[in-house]
Order: C-alpha cells, then sequence, then structure tokens
C-alpha cells in the first residue's frame, strides 16, 4: 500500500551544540518519506521556490519517493531555522519565512486520488483540509500540527481534526490544544475533538497511543548521541505510517510496532543534521535496532 | 531473603491540586517498606521524635514492618513541606526541618548485620556510608540521594557511591551530580563514579537502567489521576529491590522484571495521598496491573 504525504520541503537553517548547517534540505514531508520509503512506496505533495537547488530533488528521487505533485512555484522556498540546547529536547525557533508556503495549493493526480494511506504533515489547517474531499477511498489518515496553528488557526485545525483518524501531537501541542497538564487526560480531551486515536510524541521520553480500546506506551530508544532532532517527528510518523501501509491492517498488535518502528526510525534521525543519517538507512538498521531495543524494553 | 532500608520515617505537609494534608506519615523508608513488604521482611532504621503519634508505629507494625531499629529520640520528628503544581512531577519543597535527624546515628541488631539486600534511603550521605562497616555479607546494596546533599555533602555521597552496587537517582539529580544534559550521558557518568549499576528515575517518563553490559527502558504506566506523588521514588525502589530480594539472583532478567514491579507499585503510590493507596495494596494488585502494563509496553 502506497502513502500519500502532503507537506513542506524546506531549507532549514539549524544550530545545535554539535555545529551549525544552513540551507539543509528539510521539512516535514522530506523527513517522514526518508524513513516512510523503507517501507512502501511514498507519492509526495508539496512545493518548494526557484531557488530551491536541483540536486535535492534529484537526491528524493534517487531515494524513490514519488515528486509528481512537488509544484515549484515562483518565489522563495520555505525555510525554517532554529536552535537546540542543553538536552536538544525543545527547539527554539528563530525564523521562519513562509515563501511559496503562503500561497500553496495542493494539487492531486488521480492516481495519488486514489491512495488509502494519508499523512497530513505540518502545514497550514486549511490547505490540510482542502485535500481531503478530493481522497476517493482512504483508509487511514494521520494529521500532525504544530503550536503556530493551534495558536492562530485553532477553528479551522478543530475542524479538519474531525475528519482523521489519528492526530500525532507531541506533548507540548497536546497540552496547549487541551489545558490539561497531564498526558492521559490531554490524550482524552483531544479524542474528545474527533480522532478516534491519539498519539503524543514525547521526544527523548517515548511515545503515548490513545484510543478508547487501548493505551500503549514506549520510551525513547536510549541515545547518548544527539546531533540535531529536527524532523525527528516526522521521521517517527514515517516508520509508523510506513509499517501500518506495509502490515495493510490496522489493529492493537499492528499498532504497537508500528510505533516501536518509528521510535527506531526517529532514533537514527537525531544522529546526524537534517536527513544526513536517514539517508542512508536500510530497513536491515531499522530491524537490528529494534531487536536490540526490544530486548531493552521487554520484561 | 530479607531487605534493610536505612533512612527517613517523617511527617508530611503536602499540598496539590487535590487538597492539602498536614503531618501525614511518610519519610524515604516508610514509602519504601510499604511496597517491599509485599514480597518480603523488610527491617526498617530511622528515627523519629517525641512528638511522633503511636497510631503510625501501630501502623507500620500492622503492615508487618521490623521496627527493632526505629529510635524514638528527644527532640521533633522530621518534617518535609512541599507543594505541587502544573504536571505534578516536581516538588517545591517549602520547609524541611530535620528535627531528630540532625544527630541520629543509626544502630544495626546483630540480626540486622546479616540482612543481604540493603536499600540506603536518602538521608546524609555519611550516615548511609557509617552503617556499611557493620554489614557482614551484603549481597545488594543499593543507594538513593537528593540534590540537598548533592549541593551541601558532594565529598561524602561520592565516597559512599564507590561502595554501592546501585545508585538510584531522578533525572534532576543525575543531571545536577554530572553536569550531563543527556541522561544516557549521565548515566556513563556515574558509573565512572563507581556503582556498576544505575538506575535513572524519570518520574512521569519512566526509568533507564545502565550497566556495562544492559541498558533497559521502561515508560511510567500512564496515570491519569495523580493525586500526590510524594514518595513515589522510595515505592518504586521498594517494589524494585523486593522483587530482586525474592527473586534471590541479580541478573538481567529479573532486573527488568524488579523494573517493572517499581514502576507498578509507583503508580499506585500517587493515586492518594501519602501511604494512603500503597497501604491497602496486595500482591494481586500489583500483579494484575503488571499484567494490563505488560500488554502496554509489548510489542
Amino acid at each position: 500500500m502506497s502513502i500519500l504525504v502532503l507537506g513542506t520541503v524546506a531549507l532549514d537553517n539549524v544550530r545545535t551544540p554539535y555545529g551549525e548547517r544552513n540551507k539543509l534540505l528539510g521539512g516535514s514531508a522530506a523527513h517522514f518519506s526518508m524513513s516512510s520509503r523503507l517501507f512502501t512506496k511514498v507519492s509526495l505533495v508539496a512545493t518548494v521556490g526557484e531557488d530551491f537547488p536541483q540536486r535535492h530533488i534529484d537526491f528524493l528521487q534517487q531515494k524513490g519517493i514519488s515528486l509528481a505533485s512537488l509544484i515549484r512555484a515562483q518565489g522563495k522556498t520555505f525555510q525554517w531555522s532554529g536552535e537546540y540546547k542543553g538536552d536538544l529536547n525543545t527547539a527554539v525557533t528563530l525564523n521562519t519565512e513562509l515563501g511559496v508556503l503562503a500561497s500553496f495549493k495542493p494539487k492531486l493526480s488521480e492516481e495519488q486520488k486514489k491512495i488509502k494511506y494519508i499523512f497530513l504533515a505540518n502545514v497550514d489547517p486549511d490547505i490540510q483540509g482542502h485535500i481531503l474531499p478530493h481522497l476517493s477511498s482512504p483508509k487511514l489518515i494521520v494529521l500532525d500540527s504544530m503550536n503556530y496553528w493551534i495558536n492562530t488557526k485553532r477553528k479551522s485545525l478543530l475542524k479538519v481534526l474531525k475528519k482523521v483518524d489519528i492526530y500525532v501531537a507531541n506533548d507540548q501541542e497536546a497540552r496547549s490544544l487541551t489545558q490539561e497538564d497531564n498526558l492521559i487526560r490531554a490524550a482524552k480531551r483531544l479524542r474528545s475533538f474527533g480522532p478516534p486515536m491519539i498519539l503524543i510524541k514525547k521526544g527523548e521520553h517515548g511515545v503515548l497511543f490513545y484510543s478508547d480500546k487501548f493505551i500503549f506506551s514506549l520510551p525513547a530508544y536510549p541515545e547518548d548521541k544527539v546531533v540535531d532532532p529536527t524532523g525527528a517527528g516526522d521521521t517517527f510518523a514515517g516508520g509508523f505510517m510506513g509499517y501500518l501501509a506495509k502490515a495493510k491492517t490496522v489493529n492493537a498488535q499492528n499498532i504497537k510496532k508500528a510505533l516501536a518502528y518509528g521510535t527506531i526510525a526517529a532514533s537514527f534521525n537525531i544522529e546526524g543534521f537534517g536527513l544526513e543519517r536517514t539517508a542512508k538507512l536500510s530497513m536491515k538498521d531499522l530491524d537490528n535496532r529494534l531487536a536490540e531495543f526490544r530486548r531493552q524494553v521487554l520484561f
């Protein structure tokens, strides 16, 4: 089963205790694709500007990612500048330049409209909502967002949340949208907004999955070299959805294993700047580390 | 195998979003005993003052805890006053009155000197070090401390750390003692201070176990009603050591299961003020929730 991902392809400027990198290939859709591609075919819907280097396009295509709906528009590519300090668990956004993202109108091909696994990565919730009516038979719609939209487009976000199967949020976002400090209570409240399944990412503290029928919880893979966490959440989502799309059935057992694959994919992402580490990743790397993780967690 | 616990028996004044309680029976040794007693015999070494209510002594004895070395001294019982806000993950200490703890000199009976499983709960590291030469054949010595001693008696703490098998710290303490933000690196650094095994408690985020041979990681049990987290760390340690003492062998498999029992014991502790919930706890309660936790974690 292939996956359709709507999101951003960006140029990132990142500063961490390990160094500084400028105009790295990044963005939610790029990070998501880099892990999900290991499981299944991935079709990317995003926009870039005239300044976007051709080598990045070549690179994404080499990785097997379908770019039929990557629109090159007049203007500048979306740029995000951020910095990580201390335990690198939280990014401080230094600057955001929307560029071509401000006028992005995604268009799906007839083939893309038939895709059943949909990841609405972090973009304007109006854009996320815009593509939903065009999907002919979605089986699993997963949505991610961020504090910026919670604060500026709360109504639009709440509206689109009613139409998705899984809402993926980080702990800060979950608390901010629900005003609940306790994450289980926050998850229950998010559930009441519509999505039957809630996935809360806690960075170095792992992940919590909530539905009316079951709760799952996993720690993060213990990692002592966190070089750059940018994109870890999207890489997680890519591993998670990649496994579910490949498994073809969304049930408790597969969701648990998908959470573990997401966790492992994210653990590789943070070991290098940008897509440096995940670009080289193989399914064997994932499986080896998954086996180690299983030994660390099972009791 | 019985357990010897050296620590505090206190009167706690606690304020949380669920209410306020004064002069609750508390202290590191009391909380530790209330969970470890479910696994094995527990002998408590501590001191209380003239003001300590007889009903608390009766209560501890009813729970099967040996109080042969609970010294009633001239002066006041150790009192801790604290408050929890927000996600209740961190206590704000409002006041500490050492009372009789300031001149505490623990004395062990001949029988207690032969006990093989030793928990040095949070007290002055000099007092912790003081009892070690009197132990005739310890098999497992576990030590807990707190920021107060890290800041005021760092040298004494580092000295006693060389003589223990497991150092138990919370995440803040581990970071403060090592100046490392990343918890795996903090654990490695703590390992270099002497103890072959390091156990880092992360509150609502679970627990991390580090040794040269293996790393284990568990999330916390998902809990949506956190009434009072006071003593959760000691309750965790009680479940952890209780299981190890009962299992009689300290190996990787037993350590993992002990971490899970500690996690479950702590999850009950936070559901009520003080010892309210753990006083009523049975081994069956622990086992039932452990089975549920296993389903939430295993993939």
